[in-house]
């Protein structure tokens, strides 16, 4: 990075961009949550009021071939899953859309559709929000929900010896990626299964607020930059490492890494955008954890534990890899 | 407008794609305003959570001239604002950015210090947001904020007979507008004066909860969008009409009309982003509201009468002239 010269928020990067704002900002006292975290957390008259904003930028958030409905979803998919990682329960969301005037009116309404139907599909609502002319489309999302001061789940909990989790299987954003971007080749079926899962994640809410109000989870992250950089995430708040010995990674995955020479658990780790809740969970609680989300028809998929060392490490088929810390990041 | 061709936004204009949007939405069943309104308000355990969501964007919300601390004083006054006109007192706000790569980092730092600066000012906190690649700069800023379902105030509640009252004096930005994009010539002492109060403005929110919360007031706007288009609101909401006798227009204003023999009152109605709240009072309680106003450190002044009538008319001198339903819109 030059000194003494014009720095650009490229030469940063949004992470060290994003460490530079919290040291710019006044902490408020009602603030719950420390450091880097999925969504702000305010208490409220014994209630906590989580909050998070999040911001879908064509030129950079949205595939090639993206409909409408998919764009929707994902926006509103990205603000749900981080109320999800809280454990909070929502009470709608808010959206600004940004857009060139020639835009057509069908398409925008199209938007504002898909973005009814996500709510409505994770119980929520669609409460209100702004339009504008912008020069490229622009879709802010705010989601807006509750919890309670003892309930909200942090990222900074995590203990050596503790259960790390998933709430579902990884592998298919990872694989969407390559069809699309790099234009590798599948046969329709396996395209339209990975498209589907990729582009219509469930935002995790039911298993996070479960897992907070029954006080069985010690830390929690949604998997939005990919698990890889989730757990490194989680291991920085907590001061801990992670031993992983399985990936859970759906059929349909395995056999597109195999048709292509591809490592499938390079796809499952790097993927991003996955949705999926990355927990850690006292082995003490580990039954009535499974147990719990199980009831809400979700599901809780043992990955791997907690260590003392400051490094993540997977290990499959006595084969151990470093897990980087690398996930997509803006400006880069 | 065509049809059965491909009609875009900029055919349909901001305001009626918004009413659009409304109809698309599933109404939450908490939701507490309803149809055009500053911001959402969502019940919840016997209070009131309201929040609003705006956003800037370079090339039609910041004028050519303008620091990064005045974007930033904007993006933050825009949100906070409209929490004002509900009655509520913010928790905080969340800010999402997004910028082009090329952008220097210290100028993203000094947006960031400046929303912070502007949040202190208002005695609320930044809370946390998210960062973007994005072709153009954007500030969407989210206010968060809370009130109780008898206190919330809305647009709908003017009665005739009721007091017609703002909380400052309008035209700062007319006369702005006109010294930055018109580049109408005045005094250095004149542009500095006009800069600063234009681009300075509070968000009443001292104003708007003593209102709220004394019950005092029968509705309430601010006057984001110009004061005709929110006596335009207002009116629409209310099924009323307004009959203004007077218009508190600052000093500096009235002499920079008369140099440049611009119309005064054109300049007060139509200029938009003045940030005053525009209240109605019925008479009976109009010596407690200005008391109460007053007792914030802030004031109440009248500007006429709510009436049955469908128009809104400003009498000045004996003269009638009708108040448009004009003021900045996008896509337009």
């Amino acid at each position: 990075m030059p000194t003494n010269e014009r720095v650009t928020v490229g030469d940063v990067g949004e992470r060290r961009l994003i460490q530079r704002f919290q040291r710019l900002i006044t902490k408020s006292p009602k603030a719950l949550l420390k450091g880097s975290e999925d969504a702000a957390a305010v208490e409220y008259d014994g209630q906590v009021i989580v909050a998070n904003t999040d911001m879908l930028v064509a030129s950079t958030d949205i595939l090639p071939s993206m409909t409408s409905e998919e764009i929707s979803w994902k926006a509103g998919v990205m603000g749900l899953s981080d109320l999800a990682a809280k454990g909070a329960i929502p009470l709608g969301i808010l959206v600004s859309f940004g857009f060139p005037k020639e835009v057509e009116k069908d398409y925008v309404e199209a938007l504002v559709i898909g973005l009814n139907y996500v709510c409505r599909k994770h119980d929520t609502y669609y409460l209100g929000g702004d339009t504008n002319q912008c020069a490229e489309l622009v879709i802010n999302c705010t989601a807006i929900g509750t919890s309670h001061p003892e309930q909200l789940l942090h990222r900074s909990g995590a203990k050596p010896g503790d259960i790390v989790a998933v709430t579902g299987k990884f592998g298919y954003t990872g694989a969407l990626f390559k069809i699309v971007l790099e234009r590798r080749i599948a046969s329709k079926r396996l395209v339209n299964r990975i498209r589907s899962k990729a582009l219509f994640p469930q935002a995790r809410l039911k298993e996070g607020h479960i897992l907070a109000s029954t006080g069985v989870a010690s830390a929690s992250i949604d998997s939005s930059d990919g698990l890889a950089w989730s757990l490194h995430e989680l291991a920085l708040a907590s001061k801990v490492g992670f031993q992983i010995d399985q990936l859970p990674i759906p059929q349909t995955c395995i056999k597109f890494a195999e048709q292509h020479k591809l490592d499938v658990h390079e796809l499952a780790l790097y993927g991003g955008e996955e949705y999926e809740l990355v927990v850690t969970i006292p082995q003490s609680q580990w039954n009535t954890a499974t147990q719990v989300v199980q009831r809400t028809g979700g599901q809780l998929l043992r990955i791997g534990s907690v260590t003392k060392e400051s490094e993540n490490i997977l290990t499959i088929d006595s084969k151990e890899r470093k897990i980087e810390p690398r996930g997509y990041e803006h400006f880069k």
